[in-house]
């Protein structure tokens, strides 16, 4: 049998499944108890040119911005605080300094803003450009965040908008002109750690993920774990109109966008009802509540659509 | 500038020094404060297809025990104890569900021996088969064992043989007919964690550090942040006499074989002259001795040769 058969989801079950490891609980990043009620978080991710970004699209600078970025929201959505890293480089051979030192750079400008410090790394030569960073966070076991926890009744909120990644990314491919703010959605996306930080120690969430896959994708693995489905309402989903509107020039549906596009980084998370909605510094929006009914269900116009688990996955 | 005229111990260098991140202090694993004078270790390796290994020479769960073998060496090199473990993959897109099991199955003979406990990872396809793996590892401040701290008239020693991983791959290369110990030297390399822990809390030891580059390229990596060289012996030198005479049926010269030979993961470590030599369940040997010069120097015959600091490198 071949992975594609198993898909990339099938493969990661059938890998935990098999395992003879003793394993720490992970879903965003991986929990390792520490002393005095505190935890290591632990995640580690892997972007290869040409299947998670291509040079031809965006610069050095940016694959740095975004290696990192994708792990910190790792970090972020366990309601932890980054700390250390580590990096792992696979380099074609005739690579430029200036090309490593821009590509440093990316991740200096993101990194630095949280403080992080290097932990070691491993430099090697192959057949393409490949980044593998571990981030290493902390976080107090009573501000721990998981996938687990969600439960029936509560509301499903997110931060900031929707379909912007995705958006950002159609606009390069199709030559680069646009608003410069919707491609930095996809160049140089801003993890959400402080956001989520306020979040976890301030107010009562039931559940936490990022928006990695895409908001369908990972609100069903936001809700699986917990045996619960969801109905989100189309007229609340934060689609901004200039990307509504952009998008109809792209010849995409902003809908679809907002649904399944990858790469955003937000925060996806659910709570019971708050008396007031936080103040977080960025956009939270209320998009729908938590049900009993398995599968997510989106509502237009009072008549409600099942919606698939579709998203980006690896075979 | 191309990244091949810095050099692969060039660019590290040139990473580190522009780097405005703080940095943990690292060498073969960096190293992270924990609470009541313990230390979190963390070590990251990548290993390529046709770069570090070919899957025509060695089997998948070959390729999984190395690649676990590889980090354990890190964190033995640092007196510690492994604990938990994150891969990444990269993985061609036909690649079976067969061959992903007996490289999980490689990692886990191995990694279940120290009782790892996995806590995460990514998974992806590629152009070819990439295995990253991030230890992580425990340590007491006063067990901790880096590269620093040789002194001048310290005694040299290493553990087990020398040459047997490069004699293992150069057998393989030409069809595979010979002695299986020196076969498994390569394929299936036993990481010092037990040796190196007890060296660490039982003797004083000044220095250590694992062969993964060769004898003399690591003993530099072992002298040169304190300013010191060294004298070596060639009748010191741990070759078996197996290795001798296979080294000769391949063509090859097993003094070289011992002095450069990569992936040796055995113990090389600088002390004062015990009382005894500790007994830690393999052959420990003396090679030499530190000393004020520099540079690296082999005695053969009253005669002293400088070595050069040639081994694998990158770039």
């Amino acid at each position: 049998m071949l992975i594609e058969e198993l898909g990339e989801f099938g493969l990661i079950e059938r890998i935990r499944q098999k395992s003879r490891f003793g394993t720490s609980p992970y879903d965003d990043a991986g929990v390792i108890p520490l002393e005095n009620k505190r935890l290591l978080l632990a995640t580690t991710d892997m972007l290869i040119e040409e299947v998670h970004f291509s040079t031809d699209l965006i610069t050095p600078y940016e694959i740095g911005w975004r290696a990192m970025a994708s792990n910190l929201s790792d970090i972020a959505a366990m309601g932890g605080v980054p700390t250390h890293f580590l990096v792992s480089l696979c380099l074609r051979p005739h690579t430029t300094v200036d090309f490593i030192d821009d590509l440093y750079k990316g991740m200096e400008e993101l990194g630095t803003k949280f403080g992080l410090v290097m932990a070691g790394g491993d430099t090697n030569h192959g057949p393409c450009l490949i980044i593998n960073i571990t981030l290493l966070g902390e976080v107090e076991k009573k501000n721990l965040l998981t996938r687990k926890g969600a439960k029936d009744g509560n509301i499903i909120m997110v931060t900031g908008t929707l379909g912007g990644a995705e958006c950002g990314l159609s606009i390069l491919k199709r030559g680069g002109s646009g608003p410069q703010e919707m491609i930095k959605r996809h160049t140089m996306p801003f993890p959400r750690v402080s956001e989520a930080r306020i979040l976890g120690t301030t107010c009562e969430i039931n559940g936490m993920i990022d928006i990695s896959d895409g908001l369908v994708s990972d609100l069903y693995h936001l809700l699986e774990p917990s045996g619960l489905g969801a109905r989100i309402y189309l007229d609340k989903l934060p689609i901004s109109s200039a990307l509504k509107e952009k998008a109809k020039t792209l010849g995409l549906d902003p809908i679809e966008l907002g649904l399944y596009g990858g790469e955003e980084y937000e925060l996806l998370f659910t709570t019971k009802y708050p008396d007031s909605i936080p103040e977080i510094g960025v956009p939270v929006t209320i998009i729908g509540e938590v049900t009993q009914d398995k599968g997510i269900f989106l509502v237009e116009k009072g008549h409600e659509k099942r919606l698939q688990k579709k998203g980006y996955t690896h075979f």
